[in-house]
């Protein structure tokens, strides 16, 4: 009845002939209940996915506003490449891996490069939807290791890794949680991705910042360290704007559904908490530093997102409200304790705001989870330690895999091609070397320092 | 019935056990066309408060293009921050104040902290979409003011005054025309608040401006006023692009359903006066002052489409060009006006583009609206002077009441915590002085101009 | 019946009487599927069309970041005012002859100044929502061309051809493939604007820019070619992210249907396409210069959009990343050929990317089309070389009447009013020359570069 319904609506609109005296349209008479309420979540789906996809250009301006001007086109490479490799890379193999059937509740094992879509039926369709949905967020997981990783990586080791943290790090872990996987079984609540999307990226990001280690110049002999201003903060608060911007398509949007009306809940929730979490991140800085530093209201923002990610279909406004300013103040703390006390150089504080608040959000929903929002309580609201464990087994094993994947992938990238421009190179900036150009052309800058 | 359809629909979508054999999706076979209708406006006014999100970016790259490189992070930073505090105020007071049940037409007195929204009912859940589109609205208004007070304001005494236009000044008249209140009952035309957001947000930055006093070095001892350009026009021009774009989600959003096909016909009328707008601020700055000026093309857009916000439902594409046009001239003298002859130093034109073009569209709805749109006939189109004076008495009883209170706002705040910076913090600029940091690290920028 | 439906759907939503304890919502109880399934089309078409208007941010972006620090204002003001004069010219004229009653197939003669749209009748309310979408096409096509010509271009010369390009030039070439003239009579296959859109674009540059002739110093008389870096990498960047976001309305938004559910394939094979544009763009560069450089990199994805836009609806997934890999790889040859073989001077590569790989796009619909995703079946396909035939007579056609046009176009303005700026100003740059003000006040620039 469905596919009938599908292959009625999806007859070719013969948009060729259109013209003013006879406007041809679908045949809208033939509109049923059910083929609206599929066209409805389509929609939805799809323009959720081009939010998440305009994600991109947030994180991009976000990492080049907060490292300097010599770097910048390298940076852009980097945040163009990881989408279109990944892109490429998710197709081939990370769906499948996935989504596919189970081996074992621990990754999939069909459904490679679209294989399984068939445009003609109903499911095929809504694969084509679902796969454009989940591309974006495969590739947003792999963009946050970017920033941890900037201004000393070789380009090529860059690519590399994207591919691989696409293809089969990242869907690993998708698989275990949304892909009907082990975590999955044990009812791990991580509704938009705090640990899928945000955690997987932000440990590789320790990871990868480990492997690589600090750049010239940023800690002294006496293990101190400085601060290496970003080189264009309006830049990286026009970034923030769009990554909160295309926030409204990943959360809500996770729903995959139109019809589901707990979107409007998640708006607000998710509003609600990036709002926190900038308002912490302020008086945070303010109360540590003397001032408000833009750079940490700016984090604040990201870490309440990145917070309430995970349970933003699961808690009441003021829960969010909660969890964000939490996720705000964790990430002030988390960037100084992992630069002044690891000695961890992460220039645009990716591990803080990723790893460190997408493990924080993920907790969250075992502690603020409300029956009312989303069927399920968590520890606050009477439903004991049960689901909290279960979201702390799946915080651990992540982390597990993931750094452990991760340090072992960037070791052998290490071996085989090298991680790290020579200090020349770094020194006179990644543009130059990498890609034999600058970003300002006809501007004076201070390239030294 | 309905809530019987919702619950139903609402269920949660078990998308944690999607897998590619069995993608399990919402009950689609369940939908009715009143559930449909539902969804369909429930999407249209999510994805439209997305919009006027972004719109938040837009003003931070218009403020800070047309402003100095020094002050550029705290610009910055007080776009983020009056979002975020602005979303908390209007959560905790703002939205009971303009919503609430109504004290004598005032005033709104219940709905505090979205307490009466019940997620599990259908009016709960339509009260969590209207809440995200109204708090994008109140935080466009905040952030005006922004613009009008850049360069030399107190960061504290701005996240103050947020607050206050947040969570009392912008409600009440929220209250008055769309929240019940006496000017709605008058039958007053403001569709999507050239009078409640724009002028609101003007007028308080024309009290603002007055209070602050102009830059220092902007105006010589002869009375002669001197021109500060703007430190970064592409990012200005972005800003634009960004406000024109977000638009479509404020006009056509405000139907606040996409089951209403006036959307449409608002999407057109808020185009052409855009444009018009653009083409006539370029046309009279190129008569007045020899060249085609592109900042006076920008704001020339903006007023326009600040000028058809109010009747963008209620008159035809002819019309909107008309609004449109003059909009865009009265900017270009009023800015001149503002600065030359009344010597209020407004940086990025506020007052003008927001105050005097929102008077000049509501005004204008009273004068060009047809019934043939919105069942409603202005003065020119035979409807006589009646709807006319009720848009005066709106737009006469918003200034008194903005400019009134906005004034002993910052009166209180200038006494209590200051408003304005040190001569010598000015100078070095505010990125410095009030955020302990610069925008443009490494490049060589003369901070003294 | 269905006007009966529409009357009562567009009965204006009584929103100024909204308050919390009567929500008033439009009468959703008296929805059918048939205006579900209308509301659904336009809130999709109208979402689409916000997104394709946000594409003149990405091509402003994209423009001034190619070129120098000197003429960035006059780039905005050409952006802002192609799309500003473009919207009044299409209103008048254009639409009507893209989409009136056609005459011999060649050119509409009705519907100028949105005459025939009764916002009463269903029919009416739907050519509102499809001339705003038509509308920011038609500004596409125009604003390509200022990529070729910047850097030198008189600006009311540009206003002129601006003018003319989206009121005659444009229209006329969509009535022949869009509008029912003899090219849709044929069959020619370009679902959303390789040629109609792209390519008059780009064929207008390739006349504008032989036209006007080299910017100074761009070739040595030994006939070597400058290489004349862009100013702004990050929001060269910034604006091809906006661009490739923009697409997703350009392409999927093209079947003016949110029920028709092969919006899901389009954003599939349009993301791929430009995925694997952008890594040939890449490759290829660094095969041939020795490093991956970002603008080729950035071009990439700009060709493999541009490519996929014919065939977007009627190829599968895998021949899409071929597509767009060929149209990655077309460019960075055509760019080199055109600028150090040709000699002819185009900034941005507006001619490679719009006309060059927007004929392939075309003429690869004709090769790759599978009648399982469009109905047709192109050469590769078993549907023999009859579909290749007429995608070829359409590119030649399309080519013959805009590079002819446009240059007699250009001819008559060089004549009239002078196409080019004197030398000297060139060199200090159109923003002081032709605006009268600079773009980056404050900051140091070699303005003699």
């Amino acid at each position: 009845m469905i596919k009938k319904i599908l292959l009625k609506t999806v007859q070719w609109l013969p948009i060729l002939l259109v013209a003013i005296t006879a406007v041809i349209r679908p045949a809208w008479a033939e509109a049923t209940p059910e083929s609206n309420a599929i066209a409805i979540d389509t929609v939805w789906t799809l323009i959720a996915a081009f939010l998440v996809f305009f994600m991109q250009a947030g994180f991009a301006m976000v990492e080049t506003g907060f490292t300097r001007a010599k770097n910048a086109a390298n940076i852009m490479m980097k945040n163009l490449m990881d989408f279109s490799v990944g892109s490429i890379a998710y197709w081939a193999v990370g769906f499948g891996i996935m989504f596919g059937t189970s081996v074992l509740g621990l990754f999939g094992k069909n459904g490679f490069f679209l294989s399984t879509a068939n445009p003609a039926t109903s499911e095929g369709l809504w694969q084509f939807t679902y796969w454009i949905f989940q591309t974006v967020f495969a590739a947003t997981a792999a963009t946050i290791v970017s920033g941890a990783m900037a201004e000393r990586t070789k380009f090529n080791a860059y690519l590399a890794y994207s591919v691989c943290i696409t293809a089969v790090i990242y869907p690993v872990v998708g698989h275990w949680i949304w892909g009907g996987g082990w975590l999955a079984a044990k009812g791990m609540i991580d509704f938009a991705g705090s640990t899928v999307v945000h955690s997987v990226g932000g440990w590789a990001a320790l990871a990868g910042a480990i492997m690589l280690g600090p750049r010239l110049g940023k800690y002294n002999k006496d293990g101190s360290s400085n601060a290496i201003p970003g080189h264009n903060i309006p830049l990286a608060a026009l970034g923030v704007f769009i990554l909160w911007f295309g926030w409204f398509g990943f959360n809500p949007g996770s729903t995959t559904s139109g019809t589901n009306l707990s979107i409007a809940i998640i708006a607000v929730t998710t509003n609600l908490a990036a709002a926190a979490g900038a308002i912490m991140g302020m008086s945070v800085a303010w109360i540590r530093f003397g001032k408000p530093d833009t750079s940490m209201a700016l984090n604040g923002a990201l870490a309440g997102l990145v917070a309430i990610t995970a349970p933003c279909a699961n808690v009441s406004p003021l829960s969010a409200i909660i969890i964000g300013a939490i996720g705000g103040t964790l990430v002030v703390l988390s960037v100084e304790f992992i630069d002044k006390v690891l000695h961890i150089d992460d220039p645009v504080g990716a591990v803080s705001v990723h790893g460190i608040c997408g493990a924080w959000g993920t907790l969250a929903a075992g502690l603020f989870a409300e029956s009312a929002y989303g069927g399920i309580d968590g520890l606050f609201f009477g439903g004991g330690l049960g689901q909290f464990i279960v979201q702390l087994i799946g915080v651990a094993s992540v982390f597990i895999w993931v750094f452990g994947t991760a340090t072992i992938l960037f070791g052998i990238i290490k071996v085989i091609m090298g991680l790290r421009v020579t200090p020349d190179e770094e020194l006179k900036g990644l543009d130059i070397g990498e890609h034999g150009m600058e970003s300002y052309s006809g501007f004076q800058i201070f390239t030294t320092e």
